[in-house]
């Protein structure tokens, strides 16, 4: 069982940056109506001509007891997810380069006003949520080239989350 | 007075996209747990060697009866916004070259499930919130170069917003 721990900035610091205003950088904007928390990811997407897109992810909730079934990375380039509805949700992610490797899985609940922005190459699970349903922004690369790899659990002894 | 109209894509065309799943290109993503609503603004930030930035910005609510006091825009690259709270703000843009032409000024009511992204070179005016305060997501421009021109309206015969 992959036990969840609080997302911090320190803990995910290996795999790219916690998208949120606590303890970020900011300054007054707007005479003073506005906050600006500045700069909060590193977008990398330019690389072999690649160009930001903004998307709305739509993710429904699996199953329990929540199963892990393949990870996932971008050679190519960043992708960031900051959740649009204040509901806690997971992010899984891996240390080491093999992504199947269970005892170097990590598993972090986030809040819903936390987002995390994987680093381009880092190995993640796709969108995890505990909701019904949960819509996220996402600031990922387009452009050409293959910025997929993929690879899947085992079914036969299933990695499962503890929530 | 300024009138708010609904905020929909056609009459926003002029300005830059409203970024919203209504109506977007979507498909199916994660074995078919998670809808993708596809590349809904067109990010312009590489002029100049810019780079893209995410932010997030706090507005507060300007006292009532909300007056605008300034135009704003950016030369050298677009800007997103999305609310991350589920409430109606207030998007002012203007139609034309002179910011202050208050016959061509054009007050929109946004949803909060509506964001906008201003093109390039839009006037706009900054954040108005209806809420005590309101927290977006940015997408916009970081890099070397003048990124923005403001002019501000005459206290003597302000412009409200009939709000």
């Amino acid at each position: 069982m992959l036990d969840p721990r609080p997302l911090t900035r320190e803990a995910f610091a290996p795999f790219g940056e916690v998208i949120e205003t606590e303890g970020a950088h900011s300054y007054p904007i707007n005479e003073g109506t506005t906050t600006r928390f500045h700069d909060l990811a590193e977008v990398d997407v330019a690389t072999e001509g690649g160009r930001p897109l903004l998307s709305i992810f739509r993710a429904t909730a699996r199953p329990r007891p929540i199963r892990l079934w393949l990870m996932e990375r971008h050679p190519l380039g960043s992708q960031a997810f900051y959740p649009l509805s204040d509901y806690d949700w997971l992010v899984v992610v891996v240390s080491g380069d093999d992504p199947l490797a269970r005892d170097n899985l990590v598993c972090f609940t986030a809040s819903g006003r936390q987002g995390v922005n994987y680093r381009r190459g880092v190995w993640h699970h796709p969108l995890l949520v505990l909701e019904p349903a949960q819509d996220f922004l996402i600031v990922d690369r387009g452009g050409p080239g293959e910025n997929i790899e993929e690879q899947r659990f085992s079914s036969d002894d299933p990695v499962l989350v503890s929530v």
